[in-house]
């Protein structure tokens, strides 16, 4: 048996998830965690990678024996979120623990998942959102929001997402199967939640860029539509900062 | 005529709002966003002396020319909130601004304050909360709920709080006016609201830690009544961390 941990996390101060030859990643400090936990180096798996500065409320990912499948733990698993959090920094906590079998693995088995990216639309910023909100300070109406609705309805389906795909990504295989996409304005927040099998290279945050764009009127659900049929990045809106990208749930068979 | 501003703050990295000799405060970013946009020395009456690590919603103060009581702007005043924002730092915002007489005193003329305090109560801490939410991982019930209402409660009205006044405290008058008290749950966050004409030295954080007292079933709401006849700073509960509470509203005539 291996362990499966909960993780939330501020990415703020962190290069993101995956380990790094430069700067503090979050699987860095869990593997030192696990380390002074369990008493043994240890294989972090975790159930993606998110990028600099994103953040999670519910990141996946088990923890093993160096090289091996398993862990030896004297630890009960209801206590390993409290225990493992005392030697992990402020900004990255445990939230739950539980036994998984040896060969469940936190990326491969994943069947979807779920981002919130949170827009903070108010002509001034608010210094309790800095840094975990996008700040947008034109106003965007009902009207707008409903536009916005209508685009992001667009995306959902097994579709050919390489235009929301970022340069620089090798991926084979750009076609994803959005499952769900929602649009809401929650006083000065709005809210997007996109769930798919799969996620592209900032492919959320140039979804939340290209509605944007549909919110200020210089697209149309049209427009969207055609940016995916094209796969070409140019047609699709630009991205949109990784501070208010949330990884917000993680589903598992 | 002078100016009104409110502003909002992140507490966390400041020793409190008013001018010290050391450590970096409030007023003193405030004050240098002053000279920066109007292009005079400034003086920058606050509404209050919030403490270090103590967050404000809608702090008030009023921006005149040193040694003077009105101020000279070329800046329209709808522009002003984000014209000062540029030279604050991200944890503290101008959120509004608007011209009073020159004899408003932005402290004296204050008629009531708000304050929140937020308890985080959840077996483990929360990243998103750190520093912004007191965090108490014993679970707090129904019923525990209900008898911090009851003794919240016991605070309204005019009552001398002498025994809800931190050591050090030089004032002379004990006696302060509470005119509403609210506590209740938002999922994980217990939030405690009061509103009084006049706050005494970390007056609600001891009301916190008195009212957590009553959720862990340690005082009754007697006890709290006697405690406030008491006028006995040891009757009374621990003070509760300054990163839980939030100045709310401000209130003038």
């Amino acid at each position: 048996l291996k362990l499966l941990i909960k993780v939330a996390y501020l990415g703020t101060n962190y290069c993101g998830y995956q380990v790094q030859p430069n700067g503090v990643t979050v699987q860095q400090q869990l593997n030192l965690a696990a380390r002074a936990l369990f008493g043994c180096e240890c294989d972090i798996v975790g159930c993606s990678r998110t990028d600099s500065g994103v953040h999670a409320r519910a990141f996946s990912a088990t923890v093993a024996e160096k090289g091996k499948n398993c862990l030896r733990s004297t630890v009960p698993v209801e206590r390993v979120p409290r225990a493992m959090n005392v030697h992990l920094p402020f900004d990255i906590a445990v939230t739950s623990a539980a036994w998984v079998e040896d060969d469940f693995h936190a990326r491969y088995d994943v069947i979807s998942k779920e981002y919130e990216y949170l827009i903070y639309n108010a002509p001034v910023r608010d210094p309790f959102w800095q840094d975990r909100a996008w700040h947008v300070p034109e106003p965007i109406g009902e009207a707008a929001l409903s536009s916005m609705q209508e685009a992001a309805a667009a995306f959902v389906g097994k579709q050919d997402f390489a235009a929301f795909c970022a340069a620089g990504s090798d991926v084979a295989d750009t076609v994803r199967t959005v499952l769900s996409t929602k649009v809401e304005r929650r006083g000065d927040m709005i809210s997007f939640r996109v769930r798919a099998d799969g996620f592209l290279y900032n492919m959320v945050r140039i979804m939340t860029g290209t509605l944007l764009e549909v919110g200020r009127g210089r697209l149309s659900t049209d427009d969207v539509k055609e940016a995916i049929i094209s796969r070409d990045r140019r047609r699709a809106g630009k991205t949109a900062p990784a501070c208010g990208l949330y990884l917000d749930r993680v589903f598992y068979e």
